[in-house]
This record gives structure tokens, C-alpha cells and sequence, in this order.
């Protein structure tokens, strides 16, 4: 039994939520917040962000029958209560955990997870799908899809309501109103929406009017039709229309998000639209839990922390730390340094930047797109931009930086936080691809530090030797423990050990940490090798080839996608140069990464230093 | 002397243009366009969109001076007129031809050309980028952007417009709107622009009275602005406001794009702005030319044509239309089967499906991200999605293909047209990117039919066999003249000439006609060799490696980026696999590939049959 779960326990959910009176439901979910609050100060996880919507989740399993009808999160992170409700609540206690439930909808995990999510922005084109299929094969449910305010600021979303708007299907977006875009500040979208947020609700007067026309016998539809039309006009007068409308939406709102009975309210109407409807929910982020609402992004994606007291474990110094303030000293003296981030300013060591140069610092919104071809034309007028942002979410400007940096060889600087495995986040957030994909492009120079020392180096490089695109990839957190063993500092590469051992490992980055770990283990025992530790990887330094042509035997362990990535060019490159020995390539085949930490997930790609030891011992 | 350019060659250009009365503006318009139908019916081109934009880009020439002013081109293939006013018109004859000018903006090739474009909806994130830097260098300086209204339907611009709207920037965007977002009915935007369109002009009452206004010393520019923010109140009430002033843009327009004089006036308003504007210029794609006009979509991008009857050189079956009538012959029978395209529905052969399957049938506008995940909403609900899109604008959608559709394991189709090299669109548009962005995700099969019975067998495979993500590729144009000897038919790979030499040859797709004409060649003079064609290229299919694993000598020909490309994954796999040989693997190096014709840049990368026979030869 969980504690505190009396009602929830009691319950077949989701079925039953729709049986329960206004007081059980309030109970139900005073109940969800303290699994919320229990659970993730244990694990780690999105609190702030699924605390503002427990209301909101409980009203739509009222509303809807997600067995048939859909529902789709966007970003996915506060699809926690979804969970709660769907049969997951004997496994919350696993949350985010090797073999436990994903901290993302997973629709491997459960037929009530309609769409898999991670990154932004993705929701709307996804329902949409889902609706018109729903068309076509004349089903009758409907599609929801859930999207924060910020979500709403990448590019994908506008595409997606632009096309959306058009239709007749039964498509109910809910905008998530946390005001998440307004804190950041990011543009006219949050303007717009803070102008929304004071107006009056329509759809509470629609709704009363509405349900006493439709008492009147025979006449009601009709009549209640002919007002509607009436209203719009009326409305279209006196009030500024939504951007929601202009795409063709009929935009009701602003709700409460934590009053059950409007939510119920509001979302029999939206049913009942026969056009596809904006539900603008204000929510309030952490709600429930006085130290995530008084710091909702400080418990928005949060590891262990006290319950009483709202502390956390301290991590200790991290790469984001040092990049952020490495930046910082570089931009004091060079005016022409500037900052980009996609609404992650925070947790990419940007505030200090934010603080000290703020007219040189970009929050775009949720859009790696513009930031980078904002970039390229930053640098195309002179200045030196830095966009610093996840390994995962850069994925979505690769368009960008081929053709408009990379193409007009444009000085563009890309700090690639949590790069490699990420951990607990699992499949949709793990910075595996970017070696791949940034490899295949001209002109671009790619940094793999594996210690601050070599992350603060590669940056002088970047802004003051190299030409182009440069990226510097780092990992999650901070230094493996025995960086200070092969901090290379100021070199492009260096060889450790025996360098005229025939057995040779090649690596960079954190698995440097690893392979390392093995090399001394191995040497000890009497075994001959020599490491090759990279630190810039594209393109691959003058005389590292050389140094490995000498080799019988090359063992190669790279974080990363095996299939475009550094041991395969290498590879390549080492028989065009007349190589004779044998290769063997640790890395990732072909294959997405479930969530497990760090240490689970190395060891499940035998890329820890145990693994290491054991493959080159078996030869 | 250039044929009816009297006018033209006697200009000192841009600087004379703002000398020129309102006669002499218009005898240089219609000389421009003369120049415009000469050069694009010999070279091919971009006709119609050019035809569009005479007026606009000789107004923009003068009032404003982009040698320090800015002017952005989105897409970039209406600059034609701009390259002939600066500096350009003599070499205009070598229009899209090797070592000639580019079709499309290129900073390389002139000062005033401020960015290289050629894929849509960058302009406003650059030119944003510019001005912000203009401010912080505080130039004084305008940047312009000139962006068409399909351009709108990308997410990218409504990224940069949300972001831009906030500054003070001289930022003035220009919707060229020709209306093709409305013939391709792609979405509210453009019901919103056909709403816009037929409002009365703002800016010319405005113009009118404030000049009227400003005439009054001392009190005139405080009075002017009183009055500016009285009818903004009142426009408010009476009219619907623009989705561009809700993005914090200054509206102003429509005007009409042809008249040089309404131009001249609006673009003096908008010069006083203080703030970003949107300025909105109603233009007709293939003005002054009757065949253009009649058919803006015909003469959009052309080949050679005769400029009497408007008749273009037929260019044969081409795949394009062998996988559109495939499709339409396996929808016929399929009901799942839907087709999408990102408002390339002509140029990707999905005609004859759009009108035989109107309901499936999607133009979801110039966004090719909605396109994929949109297409992932439909296959979860089990559709089968078949997405056809050039190589080249698939960059776009990377995360989504990753995050959406394979990382759900979800049958999404995608039909890549234009892979490989392209010939005269040049830099921006080779497909040689796809087969290494594409190779490093999981869960992704790839075709690459040199033929239009492998293409058409791949379909079927696509949709009947494979799971997940599966991308057929195929050339631009037809096929190739000995398609005949390499046809596959329904084989996944192929040996041809001698199975057992230790000389292997390998490739795939249309470049098989050039390695296959080589090899032709080499074994009548005696060498004994073996050809490996690959039909599915991604995963390599059972039994080829052991094929190749007893050679001496590989060679590998591939029509595509070198890292991350088939070759260097096969290299490795073989050499893994105990291979004891050498290989040579000919493909595109670390570069971008300008433009030519396709035979000319197939023989500068060396992959001709002639080069191909020369290496060999000389082993």
C-alpha cells in the first residue's frame, strides 16, 4: 500500500474517475500530488511541471474515453499524473529507473501513451495525424493534445496549427498556460498570451446561455447555432482577436486549471465544437508544493532532494558551470561574443552571461532553428556567436547549421551540453547522434573535452583560431574522478602509456574516463597498449594516424553512434593509408537507449571501464 | 551589347537608380524583364518568381543602399533582378552554368549579396541576426528581408518573427505574397493573407497625412505620433488585426508590387518606423510574360524553353512520375496508403494522386518537420504515410525522422527525390547529404532504385514488407541510357561481369550507369572484375559482404558524402568482418558541390565513367 493513496488504491482507474463526486475527485488528487512530491524527491524527475497539471489530466480521463479517444503531451514531462491513472501507480515507485516506467509517454508502456515525446513542439502535427486518420476511417473519437506556453514557440507547433486549422476533425489542443514563455521572455507569443490571460471567459458565459437555450424544446440547436454566430461577431468587435482564431481554431478560454468544475465545464464544450478547438488553461507551475511554486524552474528537472526542506544533493561543478563561465571571461573582453540559448539559459550555464552582458544574450524560445540561422547572421555581421544547447535538441537545426552556417563557412560556435548518455531522461533525450550528424557536414570543427581544463581550451580555439562551424561537446554533469590523470590541456590529442605498444585504444570525451580506468588496470597486470585520447575528433589531428598505423590491433570506444561516427572514419581512413591490423569498434549499433543512470547505461553498451578490461583481456 | 538593354548599360548600378525618374524606373523595369526571358528560356531557371519581383527590387535599390542596408532574400531564387542591378549584368548570361553566377544569392560572389538561401523561411532569423548586430555595433543601417508567402508556412519564420517582433530593430520584412500559398491551399495562413489582401490600404492614409502633418515645424513629429497610436486604437475596433501585429510588427500594406510609385511611398513609411515592420506587397508570379502568368507553377523552375511559344524541351519519363503513378496504382488498392507533400505537389509527381485520392492527400505547406511527425500521427493510427520530398529539404526534418518516427519503430515512407547531385541549383540543393544523416538513426531501411522497376518493387517492399522508417531515394531526371543492362527488378543487390575476380567494384543508384559503362569498358579490354550493385543500401543485405570479403581490391563509387556515407560503413564492417585486402572509396569529400550540369559535377567528384575507368587503370 502507498502511503497516503487510500482513495487512488480503492480506485479501477481510469474508468472509475468518471463515479467520483466533486469531493473525491479534489481527494484524488490531493492524493496524486503526495505520490508526485514522494516519488520524485526520491528518483529525480519533472516535479514543477506535473504538480500544475493534476487537474487538468484528472478532468480530461473524466471527459474522454483515452482507451479509444487520444491523448497526446507534449514534451511529454508531465505525463505523470497520465500515468497514475492508467495502471501505473503499483510502478511509480520505478520511475525514470533501469526496467521502470519512463518519465515519458512510451506507447510500449501503455495503450493510454497515444504518441512517444521528448522534445518540443511535436503534439499538434502528431494529434493531427491521429484525427485524420480518425476521418478517414470514420471513427468517431477525439484527439487532444496537451502544449505548454512554451512548446507553442517552436516552429513545429505554428506549422502544425497553421495545417490543423484548416480541418473539421475533433482535435482539442489544450495550451498549458504556465507562463513558462513569459518568464523567459521570449517574444510576441507570450505578449499575446499575457493579453489572453486577462480577458473574460467566453466559453463560462457561452456555456451558461448555452445550456439554457438548449432546455428550450425543438428550438434549441438551432437557436443556440444562430447566437454562436452572432457572438463571434460581436466578440470579433470588441475584443482582439486570438493569433488561436486567425488559424482557424475556435479558441475558448482562459479556464482555471485547478478548478475541476470548470475544467469539466469548458471541455463539454470544446466536444461539442464540430471544428477544432484552443483550450487555454492557466495551470500554475508546481502547484502544491510551496517550495516548486516559489521556484518552479529550480524544481521544474530535479534529482533526489529533501521533502521538508526543499534542499538538494549538490551535484558538484559541472561542464554547463564551466562552459558558462569560461564564456563569461572570454565576452568581458570581446564585445563581439554573444549568447544564444533555446530556453534553456539555466541549465546550460547561461545565467551568468544573462546577468553580465544582456544585450548580448538570446533566449529564442524553443527554437534551435532560428537559433542557429539567427547565428549565422550574428556572424555574418561580425559578432561571435555561442548557442549553447543539448546534444538531443540540436538535432532539430541540422538544416540549419549545413545550410546557413556551414554552407557560407560562417564562424558559429556550438556548445553541446549532455552530450553522450544522459541518463534517467532514456531514449529521447540521450546525445548520441551529434558526432554523426554534424560529421557528414563540411566545414565543421568538433571538440570532445573530456576535462574543464581541455573544455576552457577548446573554447580559445573556437573563438580565436578556428574557422566555420566549431563545435565543443560535453557531457551531463561534471568530471569523471580521475580527470586530472589524462587532462590533456592545451593539446588536440595525446598518447598515454606505451606509445610503441601494437595494441592500441582510441577514445575522447567522458568515455576517455573509462577507457583509462581499463588501460591502468591492464598495464598493471603487464599488458603493452597505448591509449590515444582525442580531444578535437573532426577533423581528426595531424599525426594521430600515424601513431595508430604502427598498431596490430586497434580497439576503438566511442560514446556515440557507431554507424557516421569517429572510429568508423578513422577506420576508413587508417586502410586507405595501408593499415594491416585488425580493428574492433565498441560503440552504439543501430539501437535507441532506454533510460537507466549513467553507470547502468555505459555498462549496458560495455563501454565501462569492466567491460573495457574484459573485451581487450578475451583479445 | 545585351539585346534591349540601352537603358541598363548605360547605368552606373545600384548607385543611378535613384536618379532615374518615374519613366526611366519603368523602361528599366521592362528592359530587366527582357533579360529575365532571354537568359532563363536558354539556361533554365527560375522564371516566374523573378517576373514577380522587377518593381519591388528596383524600388528596394532605391531607397535603400545595400552596400551597407541589408537586403535578405528567403529562398533566395527571385534574386535575379538584384543580380542584374548589381554588378552582375554582363556575366548574366552565365547564369546557372559551371563557373558561372549562381541561381541564388551567394556572399562569395558579391558584397550585395548579404546571405546564401536556397532552402525557404530563413530570411527574417538572418536578418534579424543582422540588425541585432547593427544595433549592438550601433549602424545605423536597415535590413530588409524579402520573404513569399509560402515561405510563411515554415515554422522557422514564425520562430523568427516571434523573436524579432520584440526588438526595435530596423528590421523591415517584406511578404512578397503571389499568392502561391493560396493555390496550394495549404492552411490558415493563407486565409489569413487572402483576408489582408483586399483591405483597404493603411499605409497610404497614413502616408498622406503624415506628410500632410510632418509639414508643420516643431509640433509635426510629436503630433504624427499622437495620431499614429489614436488609429492604431480605432483600426483595433474596426478592423480584424493582422497575426503580424500580434507578433509585435508594424503592418503595412497590401500594396500593389507593381507600381513603382505606391513602392516608393510605402517604402519611406516604413524606412520611419522605429520599430520592425511587415510590409505587404501584392505581386503577380510571371508578370510581363503570357505563358508565365497563365502558368506561374509551369514556368516556375524551368529548363530551356522557346520564349515565342512558351514550349519547353521535354525531358522524358523522369522518377518522379514513375513514383507517382506507382503510388497512385498501390493507393487504388490500399486504403491506408496517404500522400504528403511540403507544397511540392507538381515537381514530386503527386499530381495524378492528388486528384485520383483527394482525401488522402496532404500539402502541408513549406514544412517538411510537420510533414514527418504528422505523418507519424497517422501511422500510429495505421495509416501508411508516404512523405515525397526532395533530398535536400528532408535536412530539415532529421529530428523529426529520428524522434518521431523511428524512435516509435512507426512505418513512415519517405520517397527522396533529387538525391544525388543535382546539376544547376548548385550548393544548396545537392542531395548528397541523406544517405549519412539518415544511416546513424535506428530502425531506418534504405532503397536507392537506379531503375524504375527497383524504385517501383522498392514501394512495394516499403509497404508490404519492411517496418519502421523506410526511405526510397532516387535521382533527379530519368533514367539512365543503360538502365537496361543493370536492372534489378526485384533483387535487393546484384554481382554483374565476373563473381569470382579480386577486383570488386561497388556502388548504388544512378551512379551504377557510371560505374557500369566503366567496368563495360574495363573487361572488354580483359581486366577481370566483379560489379556489386546495391539496391537497398541500409542494411547492407545478407550475403554481400561475404561477396566482396574475397577480394584483393575494393572500390567503392558513391554518389554522396564520404563520412557517414555506405562505403566507409561497409569498409568497416568488412575489415571487422577479417577482410585482408584494400579499398578506395571515391565519393564527396568534405565539401559542398557548386553548380554545374549534373554530367559536369559528376565528373568534377570524379565519379564519371571515364574517371572511373582512369582510376581504376591506373590501380
Amino acid at each position: 500500500m502507498i502511503e497516503g493513496s487510500n482513495l487512488l488504491e480503492t480506485l479501477r482507474l481510469p474508468q472509475d474517475i468518471k463515479k467520483l463526486d466533486a469531493q473525491s475527485l479534489e481527494e484524488l488528487c490531493s492524493e496524486i500530488r503526495q505520490v508526485l512530491i514522494n516519488t520524485v524527491s526520491k528518483n529525480g524527475g519533472h516535479l514543477s511541471s506535473n504538480l500544475g497539471v493534476v487537474e487538468l489530466t484528472v478532468a480530461l480521463h473524466k471527459a474522454f474515453n483515452f482507451a479509444n479517444d487520444r491523448l497526446v503531451f507534449d514534451v511529454g514531462h508531465q505525463c505523470y499524473t497520465h500515468k497514475i491513472l492508467t495502471g501505473r501507480l503499483e510502478k511509480f515507485g520505478t520511475l525514470r529507473q533501469q526496467g521502470g516506467i519512463s518519465g515519458f509517454p512510451r506507447p510500449s508502456e501503455s495503450v493510454y501513451d497515444a504518441f512517444s515525446a521528448g522534445h518540443s513542439s511535436t503534439s499538434v502535427s502528431a494529434a493531427f495525424g491521429m484525427s485524420q486518420a480518425k476521418s478517414l476511417k470514420k471513427d468517431n473519437g477525439y484527439v487532444v493534445a496537451v502544449i505548454g506556453d512554451g512548446a507553442l514557440t517552436g516552429g513545429l507547433a505554428y506549422e502544425a496549427l497553421n495545417n490543423a486549422g484548416r480541418s473539421k476533425d475533433k482535435l482539442i489542443v489544450i495550451l498549458n498556460d504556465n507562463k513558462m514563455s513569459i518568464s523567459r521572455n521570449v517574444g510576441a507569443m507570450s505578449r499575446h498570451l499575457a493579453v489572453l490571460r486577462i480577458r473574460p471567459e467566453y466559453h463560462t458565459f457561452k456555456s451558461k446561455t448555452e445550456r439554457l437555450i438548449l432546455h428550450i424544446p425543438l428550438v434549441g440547436k438551432p437557436l443556440r447555432n444562430g447566437i454562436f454566430k452572432l457572438k463571434r461577431a460581436v466578440k470579433g468587435l470588441l475584443f482582439k482577436s486570438s493569433l488561436f482564431e486567425d488559424m482557424g481554431f475556435m479558441y475558448l478560454g482562459p479556464v482555471d486549471g485547478h478548478d475541476l468544475k470548470k475544467l469539466n465545464d469548458v471541455l463539454e464544450i470544446a466536444k461539442n465544437a464540430h471544428k477544432p478547438v484552443l483550450l487555454h488553461v492557466n495551470t500554475i507551475k508546481g502547484k502544491g508544493y510551496s517550495f516548486a511554486e516559489k521556484g518552479p524552474n529550480v524544481f521544474h528537472g530535479v534529482s533526489a532532494f529533501d521533502v521538508e526542506t526543499g534542499e538538494r544533493l549538490s551535484g558538484g561543478e559541472s561542464f554547463s558551470g564551466a562552459f558558462g563561465a569560461a564564456l563569461c571571461s572570454f565576452a568581458e573582453n570581446d564585445k563581439r561574443i554573444c549568447a544564444i540559448t533555446a530556453a534553456m539559459c539555466e541549465s546550460t550555464g547561461l545565467e551568468p552571461f544573462q546577468k553580465q552582458f544582456r544585450s548580448r544574450f538570446y533566449d529564442v524560445g524553443i527554437a534551435e532553428q532560428h537559433a542557429v540561422t539567427f547565428a549565422a547572421g550574428l556572424s555574418i555581421s561580425g559578432m561571435i556567436p555561442v548557442f549553447a544547447v543539448y546534444s538531443t535538441f540540436l538535432q532539430r537545426a541540422y538544416d540549419q547549421i549545413l545550410h546557413d552556417a556551414a554552407l557560407q563557412n560562417l564562424k558559429v560556435i556550438l556548445a553541446i551540453d549532455r552530450a553522450g548518455v544522459v541518463g534517467e531522461d532514456g531514449e529521447t533525450h540521450q546525445g548520441v547522434f551529434d558526432v554523426a550528424f554534424l560529421s557528414s557536414i563540411p566545414n565543421i570543427t568538433i571538440y570532445s573535452p573530456a576535462t574543464f581544463n581541455e573544455l576552457r581550451h577548446d573554447m580559445k580555439l573556437a573563438i580565436y583560431n578556428d574557422k566555420g562551424v566549431v563545435a565543443i561537446r560535453y557531457p551531463r554533469g561534471g568530471e569523471m574522478e580521475n580527470a586530472g590523470e589524462f587532462d590533456l590541456s592545451e593539446k588536440l590529442f595525446d598518447v598515454f602509456f606505451d606509445e610503441n605498444a601494437g595494441l592500441t585504444l582510441v577514445t575522447y570525451g567522458r568515455e576517455t574516463g573509462e577507457v583509462y580506468k581499463a588501460a591502468k588496470r591492464l598495464t598493471a597486470e603487464g599488458v603493452s597498449l597505448k591509449l590515444v585520447k582525442l580531444n578535437c575528433i573532426r577533423p581528426v589531428p595531424d599525426g594521430v594516424l600515424d601513431i595508430v598505423l604502427c598498431s596490430k590491433k586497434v580497439y576503438f570506444f566511442e560514446e556515440g553512434m557507431k554507424n557516421g561516427g569517429i572510429a568508423q572514419q578513422m577506420t576508413t581512413r587508417l586502410y586507405e593509408k595501408g593499415y594491416t591490423g585488425t580493428v574492433s569498434i565498441t560503440a552504439v549499433d543501430d539501437r535507441f537507449i532506454p533510460h537507466a543512470t549513467v553507470e547502468e547505461t555505459l555498462k549496458m553498451l560495455e563501454l565501462d571501464a569492466e567491460s573495457i578490461y574484459n573485451k581487450i583481456k578475451e583479445g
